[in-house]
This record gives structure tokens, C-alpha cells and sequence, in this order.
């Protein structure tokens, strides 16, 4: 974590979950436009369905950073069409979790891959490179790590809580089955040893349901601790609230205030460098913090986010002040 | 075999290919429209292929008795996408068989069962009801039996010469593999038993590839020299051709002469009836014989020839003569 001379041509990791990190993503990818770029994905969310593996941020990154997400929903493909869920339900096959069918092709190939013995890593980086992606998008983890969420209806898989039950049951508590004995995968690994790293930056994702899943990974959290490149959060908050998704709720719940103090305060002892789409004073002083506009609506927005982190981080890296931002 | 008075309302087992067969089967549905019409299926065509289950002829009989089949291919769906296979294609999977986005819910969902432990028949059985047949269809076994081909190209799987490389290998024999130790479904098995059997027709279906897969599979041809139901085949050949198909190519290269008398030379010993387009001297004497339009184009066309394969078998039970009917 200690901040030294960076060189500007050294690998980036972005530490991302679905739709939100894959908007900030999809601007470090306009801004490195090469493997330099690291997006390692929180995999805690995948689970079996219809008998196929399906990685909802994996794909979701892909999906984002590959020019071909739907811009509506944040997950899925753009043009989609039904007709696969159709005929299921015809059938009577479990219609909770909507599958398109162009998407389909990519949970029956890494269906097939993962049993002919491929690895996770392996699949993702294959796919990435056929839809034209040159920034190396990796899930977290070749092993499984599964995030399961305790209720007040009881412990359930995360996908049953978050889309078949629609988040609705009140969250007490969040554990990742598998975390312990994961690995993380080895090409994130080794760039995060690396003392060529120019900087990690965490996504403005759930940090308690997309980023948690990752900093659980076995050895996670102590590469991030000794790297000596600087680490920086994007907080997901804007204007005190989730753009997208549960964030808020599940905030609430766990008896956490949404404020941009509680996710500093939550990353507390792995960042150097945290942005916000506005001051807050209860923010710790000693991580420095710059304030940026975080709400990604626009292409402009994104790359504009993305090179605000960049600069940032590089900044941190020389002991530079920044503009606009407010150094511990 | 041997003919003797049966009751009309009895149960009528059709032995059953793809395309050809099923148009039968379509036909004999129209007319026996309850669970006393069993359409016993091929499965020797099985594969799996993206780590999927495919049951290409039970899929063909399903969705032509569902009134969903493509007119045009005579396999798969009507009113179908294809997004998924264009997907897999840039993503880099395999594309050589084409699966259909509504077409592919069934794979998925009978995959997903057959892993849960479930039965191809039970499995059948709930999608027929779900799509509103009620006809009885039912895959040859629930054991699984392999079509491998014997070529000038080498030994491979049935799909593989029969898709993939379209056919154009040289066949040289038939194998069916898993045939020996097979059992009959059991409910085919049970009505082949029952005294109060009506017939067994068989579909004009591919004798080679889709009959004889059946009659390979353990007990099925002793079950049929048993029962005293009579035994009546269609002939596929039109005009002294396959109507679709590579049958007239496989009966050269195999060294068969394409007419009704090699078709019913094959039969031999099991069948009491045999239904032709037209006359062919050869056809073995101690056969019952009669004619009847067999081209399918028309609903009109199979319900047509349904209700003469009924009547042509009632006859054979009764020992009356048919009009129209050569018998021996």
C-alpha cells in the first residue's frame, strides 16, 4: 500500500462486481485499450441453473465491456430475444431467472468447457477474446465461491434471494462458502506480486456483495495489503444512495448508514485513495480523497470517472496533489 | 403374429423413425385420440452434444403431434430464432448442429432431469401432456442405445454421419451399440403383452436406421413374434425412393435393391401386413399385401393412410378381406 514512482505503463486491476463496476470497467477499457487492463469479477454470485453454470458478473463485465449489454437492464444482452424462456415455460422448466437466448450460448458452452475440464479463467479469456475484448476480464477465482445471505426467511443461495425472492427477505448477514481454500486466480495474482502494478482500483460495486466475495478469497486480502502500488475505491453511493440494486436496502438492514464514511470505513486498511461524488466529513483522514462525479450515465461520464481514478492513483503513486482532491 | 378377432378399442403401438414416421404417427394421433395410440420412438439417434441430451426423433414425433413441428425442415420447431446458435458461433462453440432457441428448452430441461435422475419416458411423458398430446410417446427404452456407421471415411456416431458430414461417407454396416442389453420401455413392453393389443404398425420410417434400432434393442422382436396383435409395415419407399432422406443411398451402398420387396424381405418373420404405393411382384407371397397412397404431403394424406393401416390390420385380425388388399 505504500505509495512510490509508478510507471504509467503498468497493469491496472479492477476489483468489479456486475452492472455498476462494469460501467467503470467499460471506461478503464476505453482509456487501456490492451491487456494492461485486469478485470478480475466477483464470481460469488454464480450459481447452477437448468443444470448450467451461470456467472452473472462475468458475463455482465463481458457483456459491458464487449459493446453488447443491454443498456436497460444492465444484465443480458441488447437485441435479445425469448423464446428459449417461452418454451421452457411451455414445458414446465423453472422460469425465475430470465435467460435470452443469445445469451444462453454462453452458459452452454462454459457448461460444457468447465465439464470437459477448462477452467473458469481459461473460458472467460477465450470468450473475451472472440467478442473483440483486449482488456483481460478474469473472474476472482478458478475455485468455487459461493455467497449465501442469512434472513429473516432463513439462510438461502444468493441468486434465490436476489432474484427469485427479489431481495425482499431482510438480510442479517452474508457469508461466501468456499472463500477460505479459493485461490485467486493466478494471472490476478501474479499481477497483483507485481512490482510493476500501477494501481488497483475497486469498482463502485456492492462492497458487501460484490467486493466482499473477492477480499474473502484466501490470500485476497494480503496481496492487496502488500502490494506497493496504491489502492483505490470508487464509492457506489450517489447522492447518499444506490444507483442500481439492493445497496441501500441491504444497508439498512445490516445497520450500516449509507454514507461515504461507512464505505471508507469499510474498505478501512486496503485503500489509499477513495472517490466520491461529494465531500463527506466523516470520511477518515488519512485516506486521501477526491471528489468526482460518479454517476456513469454517458460514455463521457465513464472515461471521465475512469481517468479521474487513473490520475488519482498516479497521483498518490508520486505524492503529487491533485486537483480537486483532498490528500490525507 | 398370429391374426386372430381383436378389440377395435385395443391399443395400437406405431414403431416410429423421424420425419416419415412421425407424419404416420400425426396421422394415426387424428384418428385414436387418447393413450390408446403408444408411438414407441427411436432413441438409437441420442446424443449429446454441448453437453446437452438430444432425442431427434422423439423431439420430431413430439412437436409434430404438438402441431409445432417445422413444415418446412421436418425437423425442430415451427416459428423458430436461431440467436442462440449465432451467439455460439461467435463465441466459438461448435455449430454443426443446429439447435433452435425454442427447440433448445427441451434439451435444456430433459438434460437437467436425466441428471436428476429422472427417466427419458417420464421425462416424454410430462412434456407430450404439457404440449397437450395425448398419445402415449414414448422413447424404445430408457437404456441408452447408439447408432454407430461403419464407413470408407472409418466408424463414428450416427450424428455425426448423418449431420455433420451429411451422409456423404460410404456405408459399409450399422451398428447399435447398448441395443443388447436394452431394455424395452415398459409400458410398450407391457401393451406388446397385453392380449387386448389392436396392432403394432410400422411407420415408414428408414428400416435400416430408425426400425432397426428397435429391433435390436433385447426382447422387442421377441415381444413382436409373441403377441398375437397383427404386425403391418409401411413402406417408405415412394415411387421406388426415399420421400426424404438418405435411405435410397444407404440401400446401395449397402448392396439392396430400393423396392418394396427388399423392405418387406427385411421385415420378414414379423410382419402379418404390408402397405405399398404400388404393386411389386417380389414382395414375398406369404405376406398380406394391400395399397394405398403413401406419400404423407397432406393432413388429409396421413389420416388417410392411418385409418387404411387400422382397417388393413383389423382385417388381418378378423381374416377378412380388404378392398384393395392383396392377401396371401
Amino acid at each position: 500500500m505504500t505509495a512510490t514512482g509508478r510507471p504509467e505503463n503498468g497493469t491496472v486491476i479492477a476489483l468489479c462486481g456486475g452492472i455498476g463496476g462494469a460501467k467503470l470497467a467499460f471506461g478503464l477499457s476505453k482509456v487501456i485499450t490492451d491487456e494492461r487492463l485486469i478485470v478480475a469479477v466477483n464470481t460469488g454470485d454464480d450459481f447452477k441453473h437448468l443444470g448450467l453454470h451461470i456467472s452473472p458478473d462475468v458475463d455482465t463485465v463481458t457483456y459491458t465491456l464487449a459493446g453488447i449489454a443491454n443498456p436497460e437492464t444492465g444484465w443480458g444482452r441488447a437485441d435479445e430475444t425469448w423464446n428459449f424462456m417461452d418454451s421452457l415455460k411451455a414445458i414446465g422448466g423453472e422460469t425465475w431467472f430470465q435467460l435470452g437466448d443469445r445469451d444462453l450460448a454462453l452458459h452452454v458452452e462454459r457448461t460444457r468447457r468447465l465439464r470437459a475440464g477448462d477452467s473458469l479463467s481459461a473460458i472467460t479469456t477465450d470468450v473475451r477474446a472472440r467478442l473483440g475484448i483486449t482488456a483481460c476480464v478474469l473472474p476472482m477465482s478458478d475455485d468455487p465461491v459461493r455467497t449465501h445471505v442469512e434472513t429473516d426467511n432463513g439462510s438461502m443461495p444468493f441468486q434465490n434471494y436476489f432474484v427469485e425472492r427479489k431481495c425482499k427477505p431482510e438480510l442479517r448477514s452474508i457469508r461466501f462458502e468456499g472463500a477460505q481454500n479459493a485461490h485467486v486466480q493466478h494471472d490476478i495474482a501474479r499481477a497483483l506480486g507485481d512490482p510493476d502494478l500501477r494501481c488497483v482500483i475497486i469498482c463502485p460495486s456492492n462492497p458487501y456483495l460484490s467486493i466482499d466475495p473477492m477480499l474473502a478469497v484466501g490470500e485476497m486480502r494480503q496481496l492487496l495489503t502488500g502490494t506497493t502500488a496504491p489502492v483505490i475505491a470508487i464509492s457506489p453511493l450517489v447522492d447518499g444512495k444506490a444507483v442500481k440494486g439492493p445497496m441501500s436496502k441491504i444497508m439498512r438492514e445490516l445497520g450500516i448508514e449509507a454514507r461515504h464514511a461507512a464505505i471508507a470505513g469499510h474498505y478501512d486498511g486496503l485503500i489509499d485513495g477513495f472517490v466520491v461524488d461529494s465531500a463527506d466529513e466523516k470520511i477518515p483522514d488519512h485516506v486521501a480523497t477526491a471528489v468526482e462525479n460518479t454517476l456513469m450515465a454517458t460514455l463521457e461520464d465513464k472515461v471521465r470517472l475512469a481517468r479521474t481514478a487513473l490520475a488519482f492513483a498516479d497521483e498518490i503513486s508520486t505524492g503529487q496533489d491533485v486537483p480537486g482532491v483532498r490528500c490525507a
